[in-house]
């Protein structure tokens, strides 16, 4: 395993591995890698020949007052994980590189960078957009492999992609979830004991949303309020969202009658979690 | 040679073709070609094995009343000029297939886009920016051609190219003007025989401004000056700016101590024509 500080060097390494660059596995990560990253990770082993990892806390999708000093970094302990799950190379780039002096270019999806997640945190999809782009450029990926668990965000880079035509393919794969539902993130490791324990409650939501559906509920503001109901419960936890959206242009859908995304995201104390299903209507 | 008009079949065509992408030159063009975007497909000609001219009149860089509906588009022509220029693919895409319905993403290269014909056309090198880097994403060329003529174009997309790590080289050839002196443009035909004689001021007042600053002028307000009298005495001219500026960061400069660019647009009748010439300080 080799690991990359330098996107011109990477990008002419891939080009002489690679040929015509196809049969690249991209998994773009902040690091602090998890069991959900893996599985990405693993994916991209069993499909391609080249299989590149990026670690990159991106900067442009942190706000004032989030967390990016304190996102976790344990270096060590992801390259380890990416050797042992047989990466081929890490790009392990640092902010001034990525945006040097004088930057200025940015990649926006407009509309779906605005709704759920985007409203709370604002400029946050307008970052992921431009690092992905870079990452795409950089590396040239055949597939780039993302997580459900950022459902919004998977969804504005399928955008991104198809609207830039960017010659990839995006595999999206499922949430990976701890034994009693909490799903796999790495600001789990900001919850304190109590905090770990309510934030059950998420995937519980989830659970009841779709128990209703099959009992054959369909009236979105009905299951949102008992979804709402149960959260609110737990005394720390705060609402930022509860929502029932359309899976491409997520806009709120009041009768559920296609499939759709039932998304969340809740504040424990600072840590925000988020969580989500995909209800199948047919 | 081959007209495509499939964003997708290029693609498809050109991975196959030129193996690792490697040495396919592209000039992008809104079509209606004259001598200046010829001597782009020349030199794409002398320097890549596949040359790829794009015609396509780009709706997402046009204002509301601007003219993108009488735009010339001399197809027939157009594609004669491009076989005789021994061009192997005209990639011909319509606006359909190009901002298909739900069409979200643009590319924005701040700052830069907002000066100059930016202020006057805002939203203008949004839609250059975006078009540009689908095309990089369709075509994939080792060389991208861009005439000076449109000298913050160029600039702005050398800026987009640079910040995401496109993994192409900008070349920017030579204005192209005819014996009298007046640069070529898409637009001159919208001129009356009057229009057509006084337009004649404008590639006079930037060689009055490289004259004086041969005479050791360096103050850019007196050299604006003058060129606005010059300009002026043509009743029909409306001067919509005169500018001297840094090459990169297209910030006004009050002396001139290095090199820079003197950029100017001024309308005639509603045809708005620009130019410009770069003074060589060392």
């Amino acid at each position: 395993m080799r690991v990359i500080r330098n996107p011109r060097k990477l990008n002419r390494i891939l080009e002489r591995t690679s040929g015509n660059r196809k049969n690249i596995g991209l998994v773009p990560t902040m690091g602090a890698l998890h069991l959900g990253h893996l599985s990405l990770i693993k994916q991209a082993r069993r499909e391609n020949n080249t299989v590149v990892v990026s670690i990159f806390v991106n900067p442009a999708q942190f706000g004032a007052g989030e967390d990016l000093k304190k996102y976790p970094r344990p270096l060590n302990r992801d390259l380890a994980l990416c050797r042992a799950a047989g990466v081929d190379f890490v790009f392990l780039p640092n902010a001034k590189i990525i945006y040097p002096r004088g930057y200025s270019t940015f990649v926006n999806v407009e509309g779906l960078s605005n709704l759920l997640c985007g409203a709370a945190r604002p400029g946050h999809f307008r970052g992921v957009a431009t690092i992905v782009a870079k990452l795409l450029n950089i590396i040239g990926p055949s597939v780039l492999y993302l997580g459900q668990k950022d459902a919004q965000q998977a969804i504005i880079i399928k955008r991104m992609v198809e609207d830039l035509n960017f010659p990839v393919k995006v595999k999206i794969m499922p949430i990976v979830r701890q034994k009693d539902g909490l799903a796999l993130s790495s600001r789990n490791v900001y919850l304190n004991k109590k905090q770990r324990f309510d934030a059950l409650v998420l995937s519980k939501a989830l659970s009841l949303a779709k128990s209703l559906f099959k009992a054959g509920v369909r009236d979105s503001s009905r299951i949102i309020n008992r979804m709402r109901q149960l959260i609110n419960r737990k005394k720390q936890a705060k609402i930022d969202y509860l929502a029932i959206v359309d899976l491409e242009k997520l806009e709120k859908i009041k009768k559920i009658d296609r499939n759709c995304l039932v998304a969340l995201a809740v504040k424990f104390g600072n840590t925000r979690l988020i969580d989500n299903t995909v209800i199948n209507y047919a």
